[in-house]
């Protein structure tokens, strides 16, 4: 069973969410006002989904959201009764799985979860790629620079510098992007 | 005012879509049963948005979206009365920007397609950043197989290649990727 993270940015004490939960029977294992700590409690309490009950997402709640998805991401869902399109536009570019407008009825629930979740999933799948191609540029970009520091300190050529770096890493075991920074960081110690 | 291109993949002749879009007022361009070019259909009636109704979407339903999003990407919206997370995660991933399930009141689905914009917008714009970088890692890989070339054919160093590359590049006004399959292209037709 979902294990689902309440919190209520409404006006009221019992948001209407919150009924329309229990009422399908689900396993709400906090809930909350809007907190400023939201990345933290994230972390401690480990909820497989987030739902947040907002008459109109805030700066502060945007804030939260960001924080989260930053730091402790998890399936977030929107329940609102704000469609102005720039909010849906902030709270997706936020982090937001789900923008749920007007209306909560709790036969309605399990399939948004789900939505929510494999949206979610997808979106994490193309984000993670996207920093792994980031970081194979900024590794590249790390390791020609060491290249050619050493090409100048050894006197040599681009393919022997290469067999260095190469040579140095596997008898270390270690990373060609490792090698590069020691290269870079004794070049920079070197005074060259 | 919404274009809106509606697929009626259902057993009935009209849909319970059609209704409700034409109830909410909508612009519905065309409509149609499940069509085998549906890319070619979009790039001709050049709609805002794509909406699908299917009782479950099948393997043929599932083909033309991923198509689609190839191709001619568009928002696309799809109801249906299918809450299996697999048909879910499938049609997600196929580039579905709203998977709906159950039910289609005609006044919330203005609500539902600005939702479905909003995340269509952001998905684009990750999907371009991710392609943009992997382009960017390819065109450095090609970069550097020509400065390697180069120096070898000028028996120069890594810097003279370079400067030798970019000197070129600026003087034809090209890319240095366009200098860089130059290269590439003489040292194979020289047989090096």
């Amino acid at each position: 069973m979902l294990r689902i993270l309440l919190i209520n940015d409404t006006a009221k004490k019992v948001g209407r969410l919150k009924s329309a939960l229990v009422e399908a029977g689900f396993d709400v294992i906090d809930e909350s006002g809007l907190v400023i700590d939201l990345p933290e409690r994230v972390e401690a309490l480990r909820p497989d989904v987030i739902l947040i009950d907002t008459e109109s997402p805030g700066r502060d709640v945007m804030e939260q959201v960001v924080l989260v998805s930053r730091d402790q991401p998890r399936p977030i869902v929107m329940f609102t009764d704000d469609h102005d399109p720039r909010a849906m536009r902030q709270a997706i570019q936020a982090g937001v799985s789900a923008y749920i407008v007007e209306g909560i009825q709790a036969d309605r629930l399990q399939p948004i979860l789900d939505v929510a979740m494999a949206r979610f999933e997808s979106d994490q799948a193309l984000r993670s790629q996207l920093s792994a191609r980031e970081q194979q540029l900024a590794e590249r970009k790390r390791i020609e620079l060491a290249k050619g520091l050493l090409m100048k300190m050894k006197n040599c050529n681009e393919e022997d510098a290469y067999t260095l770096m190469r040579r140095q890493a596997m008898s270390r075991q270690q990373k060609l992007i490792q090698v590069a920074e020691q290269i870079i960081a004794m070049h920079d110690m070197l005074g060259h």
